[in-house]
């Protein structure tokens, strides 16, 4: 697709590898991102591990055009994730001062202790990223938003971020669900495909009262040839005897 | 640790990087790692891309001692993951005899299109893994086991394929939980991290009513070690003036 921008999400954290915690940011920064003409290509889950991370951070954003991570900017001694965003960008880590006054909004003066000082450790030349829940900032770095882990806070970062990012043709779709297995379907839907390069066309099963489904979604940036393709698929399972729901063109 | 058994998660679908779907596999299979002694060192997510996906098997292969892919094995266009898969071991996929008698189970002959054939399209040398629920089998090929993406198919898949992991050390946890800010703990915390170098102790913040707290995870393959570093946490956090909820020696 034309004026196509991309992103990764790296995702960081001991706790989503263990099993302990079900990730929910992926799923939310996908919605933003759409919104923002912003297609998420790629994402990465790794530990609470210097070289992981370091490698993940260079490998993302020598390939995509914006990179987000979350997780890892606490006090604690498990929360490594800005100095590793400085080793990688080759910058020193530093206290920075803006900051430690915003820490002051959340944190009395005599109880900002040196492990919550460790949250104003920030890589030289980064914007910081407002937090407007407990007030540690997140940060950018060159094509790296480095946010929050827990969902509240990097929402709340992550809404602050989304203006400020230069999107490409935003890309709706349109979903056409069909009550019958994507097998009955699958020939001539890859016929479609073949025929319309220029939208994106997704099966997607599922069992709804012991009977199989599919969901059939065409994406793309041309909103009239998405809604053609859809229009097309749905003409193409009716025609196959397929009993069939269409949904209107959404965005994304 | 010694003797750590290594994985990763490749998630293969443009629906989880759409945001249309919330990914829940990755979160099912890290808990089955764990009561098999096998770590979940990193998880990816790419498209429904060629290139993205051999390159992200080959890597996480080379890189693992064992790797498993979720999506992409349907009947429809969009699923490539077994040619993807076959040239990233550089050889060729065939249509195997075995997954077509399986397909026969759950799809009349006169039924088996070729579009439902290339559920039956396995990499040669491959072994394939049980489908109990709709038949179409996923396969084994080096250390890279190929799941469905459907999750009440994919966690059948898995739970078959479990029993045959050579997992390490189990892997046991305790938890103590501290209703104070991770601010307050985090430099004694971080001094207790350092004597125990055989545990891995990570802090997880969380909000409730209004105050913050966090829950503190020490986590080794010596339930004796994890039981001791906990109690010693529990200790710091009493001495700091915190509440605490301690919670005992769980697997993993």
């Amino acid at each position: 697709m034309a004026d196509e921008v991309t992103a990764a999400l790296l995702i960081i954290g001991n706790e989503i590898l263990s099993g302990r915690t079900q990730d929910i940011n992926l799923n939310y920064i996908a919605l933003g991102l759409n919104q923002a003409g912003v297609r998420l290509k790629e994402a990465r889950v790794v530990a609470d591990d210097e070289a992981a991370i370091i490698a993940a951070v260079r490998a993302l954003s020598a390939a995509y055009d914006y990179v987000f991570t979350t997780g890892g900017i606490g006090p604690t001694h498990d929360d490594i994730t800005a100095e590793c965003v400085a080793k990688a960008f080759g910058v020193p880590l530093r206290r920075d001062q803006r900051a430690v006054e915003r820490l002051l909004k959340q944190i009395k003066a005599e109880d900002l202790n040196e492990a919550r000082l460790r949250m104003a450790n920030i890589p030289e030349g980064a914007e910081l990223i407002d937090n407007p829940v407990s007030h540690a900032p997140g940060f950018r770095i060159g094509n790296v938003h480095v946010m929050a882990g827990v969902p509240r806070i990097m929402q709340a970062m992550f809404d602050g971020v989304k203006p400020t990012l230069k999107g490409g043709l935003p890309v709706v779709s349109a979903s056409v669900v069909i009550l019958a297995p994507e097998g009955l379907v699958a020939t001539r839907l890859a016929a479609i495909q073949a025929r319309a390069p220029d939208t994106e066309i997704g099966s997607y099963p599922f069992a709804r009262q012991g009977r199989f489904g599919c969901t059939i979604v065409t994406r793309g940036t041309d909103a009239g040839r998405v809604a053609t393709v859809a229009a097309e698929v749905a003409v193409m399972a009716r025609e196959l005897g397929a009993e069939v729901e269409e949904e209107g063109l959404q965005a994304p």
